[in-house]
């Protein structure tokens, strides 16, 4: 049956409701002021949308203290056990707040649900614009990211996460920097264009997207006793992400000045460089095979 | 009398004992690191040294929890008030622990006290490495300074804070850049080997130095109600810590995509532009007038 359908388009519900997420981790700013700034010019009277966009500021307290989350991470919160968990005096703010934004946006799997959530994010490393999707064959969201390739100078995609998160950098928490809110303010638009188009009837072409998957990570090395970092990533890795990494390649210099190098067998491109949040994980580098994934036609059910 | 001794160097008394301070503010990575690495040195059983060097962690609570500090910012803790201040149950633990270093490099302003110490600081700015001194007569600093000057690339020295701070950018707080680190520890080499050349009596010769004198701060435009941030460093400024601001030339762009320009009227030098700390203390970017301060020759009265 798949393939007698292969020369006609996919056609997929329509998206009227799209939810954009500032703020899942509080020190990263761009998502956060984006968030306020659409809701300020909606307030202004926006004309009626083929598309709602309910804007969500995802983590308030966080937000409010600029830290990545208060008790636990956010985005870790989503799984049906969490959203489902029953709540005490000493559940984590995360945790109860993880189920107010499942009654808002979901139910999580219910009909009722938001058809899209961008949830907007920025890392410390040089991944410029990066699209993070839970699936390889969600064809929104790689339709979206190609149509983003077309007309920005630097979108990929990646596998690995829930959800549909937009990641850019380099920029540091806890610091807005205008480039890269402007690339990111940019990239929603292009985001909701697509979406409206979608909702008219558009039909999309076929094509292809690179996408990197992620094989594992690397941690920094460490003290065996006290468990701190005893080496920084390599200067001739650092802000090399999405370049490919070969065995034998430095990875990391120690703070006594020896060179540590890729052990790998195989090839690999390496993101999240150097990211401030992962840390705390044992992540020093993401390391990920890049592949080309065919996308069919598609158009909306509805038109 | 002092026009009779200006072909003579200034004589001043040895720099005996120098303290390296890490983690002043805990989310600074590169003094930290360096001052573990330099303690790890010292174990392994370093020959009799023509100076001793006292290394630090100047706030281990924060260094442990990977922030600036834990209840208020230590490097505002160092005033004579508040290093005699009693100390309760409800006193903040930095103001504890500045007691703690007082008793330990100080007493501030006594004989016993360390003669150079050595703060290292981070940035998220692009400032390269700067040397922040509390005089602009301090003649030990403003040699370091010129000594540095001439076999590094990039640093400046510039007025306004007690001590004397190494500060070097750009680096997100919480992370750790190779090129960074490599770059404090040698410019700690380079100071410590003037200190070694200037105990064993070396004369240095008068010269001058380029200090940057803080003249005022610009704050972030924001809304009145909200108190929230409503603009980000304009991008023609990012990153251009050190390089002339002309009335004029745009310094923010709002959210909404206005230019806000610099109204002064005098072209000054922006530095600590985009500063992740300085977002709660109401400040933007610094702006700093340039002079030439000429520096006597100068030679240690104990050779």
């Amino acid at each position: 049956r798949l393939s007698a359908l292969c020369c006609q388009a996919v056609t997929l519900p329509a998206l009227s409701c799209v939810a954009l997420c500032g703020g899942t981790h509080g020190n990263e700013l761009s998502g956060i002021y984006l968030v306020q700034e659409t809701l300020k010019n909606k307030r202004k009277g926006e004309a009626m949308e083929a598309v709602t966009v309910v804007t969500v500021i995802s983590n308030p307290r966080a937000v409010q203290q600029r830290v990545r989350y208060t008790e636990t991470d956010l985005n870790r919160c989503f799984t049906y056990a969490m959203l489902s968990a029953p709540v005490s005096e000493r559940t984590p703010y995360e945790i109860i707040r993880s189920q107010e934004l499942n009654s808002l946006l979901g139910p999580k799997g219910s009909g009722q649900a938001v058809d899209l959530i961008c949830d907007l994010h920025n890392t410390t490393a040089n991944m410029g614009l990066c699209l993070i999707t839970y699936a390889d064959s969600d064809w929104i969201c790689l339709h979206i990211c190609k149509h983003l390739q077309a007309r920005t100078n630097d979108p990929y995609t990646s596998v690995g996460k829930h959800g549909f998160a937009m990641e850019i950098g380099p920029q540091p928490h806890g610091v807005i920097r205008s480039n890269i809110f402007t690339a990111m303010q940019e990239a929603v638009h292009l985001m909701l264009d697509w979406v409206r188009l979608f909702n008219s009837g558009t039909q999309f072409d076929e094509g292809s997207v690179d996408v990197y998957t992620m094989v594992k990570n690397i941690d920094y090395p460490r003290d065996p006793y006290t468990h701190n970092i005893t080496a920084a990533v390599h200067p001739e890795l650092q802000d090399r992400d999405f370049c490919l990494l070969y065995p034998g390649d430095p990875i990391f210099l120690s703070f006594s000045g020896e060179i540590l190098r890729y052990k790998g067998k195989e090839p690999l491109y390496p993101f999240f460089i150097n990211e401030c949040a992962y840390y705390e994980k044992g992540v020093a580098l993401l390391l990920a095979r890049k592949s080309k994934v065919k996308i069919p036609a598609i158009q909306c059910s509805r038109a």
